[in-house]
């Protein structure tokens, strides 16, 4: 007989799989009406929220729900990350079916503790409901040191414009996945990225302790959209060496060049740098005390307010934002 | 012709509705990746998410934008009131679908933005989507004096339990709202409580101060609910005596106490205090401090992990939780 399952009676469960932490500032709010959390002196809060939808952000049948509780809370993160930040703890809203409240809840459960204690972050609390599609919306509090944040809005003509890891992956990871081609070894890097992105929290503090990053942003919606958020809040444009893409590997050059600009969900971090040799040695200086990503360095902020792609020695053409917008027909 | 909204556009409409308050601690994050928050000394964090789905907290064709946009935000806030916090900022999520972002979404922005001003609790950030239906998540973050925060687990045998307002209102307001009956003058009253709850902040917060409370919930799922959650965290039992409750005028007994034990929505608070003469004498003096709202002293907690409801003079039943849980069948 399945059992009946209350509100109450999940919450419980979510507990019992996330137990507190010892010698922790934060009281679990899973149980009461809030969490309470103590703020570290010299310390800014780093406040984001996330919104993963079935059928938007996932699908039920493709995902399994181990993938949906790691990434729901580590895209979250990225955002953190993002700031130069480092995450302390997340809340939980879902809502779901009530023929999904056992075993794929628990699968849910297993990736989002998985998740939780690889970056970090702890669970503070939430809010649990019913609906007929999941919906999961995640809250990060992160902590950055006071005035340290690198924001979007920092880049300035001659800057040099750096990304992250490889681009493309996850959305190529995503088209296996939607053909079924999950299996295939070849494809798993590309999988693993797409349904276990990892946020570059140590790049992102380390560009924002050393002071190296005038302006930061993560790219969840595809570079050609997330260069132009930067180049918007800075005033300034940009231009982007089609070569120096960082695609993945075993793609023909039209294609790879296609994800790298314009996929989605890499959770890479692209960032700009003062033009001069000195940032120049610093940076890759900080870059080996991280075992983290490898940095590539794809372009430059210019003061036209205009994106463009340089292909090869002459021929140039525009950037039109070609990543995600959950509002594009 | 219809306007073409892109993610951008909605967000860019979001900040103009809510201007950045000067001499803030906070600084906006529609438009970077999160929002940065300086907390204050001697405070801690309180956290809180919420929430607020059309089908099941709101019906789309009964209630309105601007209720929706008050109503989310009160309520979550409310979480904040019961542990004795005064808000902050909030984070919005909010999804919708394309043919409600012009007037709908207007509508929802001026009552998010009266409960903004006077709940004092600014926009910090948020997310915005797409979805066939309205999914709405607001996470607040409040501060509370260190040390100084109400659980729901310091209830203790003997404790006198009180509830402030009228309980069975915003109940009464709904089924007056499904009946067609919302214009109604008799049913004003009920029907503002349904649309527009006040949450409990400054009553909350001179409780928490003056170390009157014991322990604290707001009513959100009905007494009878909200009840056995106080009684659960503090191994406890209650009862409560059925002449005492205030429920509201104009209705018939029976019915009335249905309403106070069972009906939701109220964002009323419960709390238990010691019963001695001293605090009792304090909390009458304290009361006198605060404009609103009527406090009422409706039953004490008991050894026996049991709530039961006196009737008259002897008769005495068990309560069951009759309240909201949205996995009852």
């Amino acid at each position: 007989m399945r059992p009946r399952h209350t509100e109450n009676e999940l919450v419980t469960r979510i507990k019992k799989s996330f137990p507190s932490a010892k010698n922790t500032s934060l009281r679990l709010a899973l149980g009461d009406d809030a969490a309470l959390l103590k703020s570290r002196p010299g310390h800014e809060e780093v406040l984001t929220c996330d919104w993963f939808l079935e059928g938007s952000h996932f699908l039920r049948d493709k995902h399994p729900a181990d993938a949906v509780g790691w990434k729901c809370l580590a895209r979250a993160v990225s955002d953190i990350a993002a700031m130069g930040g480092a995450p302390r703890c997340f809340l939980l809203s879902i809502a779901l079916p009530a023929e999904l409240t056992g075993r794929w809840f628990e699968g849910f459960l297993g990736g989002l503790r998985r998740a939780s204690r690889k970056l970090q972050c702890e669970l503070a609390g939430g809010d649990t409901t019913r609906h007929e599609r999941v919906l999961i919306n995640i809250t990060v509090i992160g902590e950055v040191k006071r005035g340290r944040a690198v924001l979007r809005s920092g880049a300035r003509p001659d800057d040099l414009l750096f990304v992250s890891g490889t681009l493309g992956e996850a959305d190529l990871g995503l088209q296996l996945l939607r053909k079924g081609e999950g299996k295939a070894s070849k494809s798993r890097e590309a999988l693993r990225k797409h349904l276990y992105p990892q946020p570059r929290i140590e790049l992102g503090q380390l560009l924002s302790e050393r002071g190296l990053a005038t302006s930061m942003i993560d790219i969840s919606d595809g570079l050609s959209t997330d260069l132009a958020r930067i180049c918007e809040a800075s005033g300034v444009g940009a231009v982007v060496a089609e070569d120096a893409l960082p695609w993945p590997r075993g793609v023909a050059e039209e294609e790879g060049a296609r994800l790298a600009l314009h996929g989605g969900d890499d959770y890479e971090l692209l960032f700009t740098v003062r033009p001069s040799r000195i940032q120049i040695r610093r940076l890759k200086m900080a870059l080996k005390m991280i075992p983290g990503p490898p940095v590539t360095l794809i372009g430059g902020i210019s003061k036209e307010k205009i994106l463009l792609l340089s292909k090869g020695k002459s021929a140039v053409q525009e950037i039109l934002a070609g990543g995600w917008d959950p509002f594009r027909e």
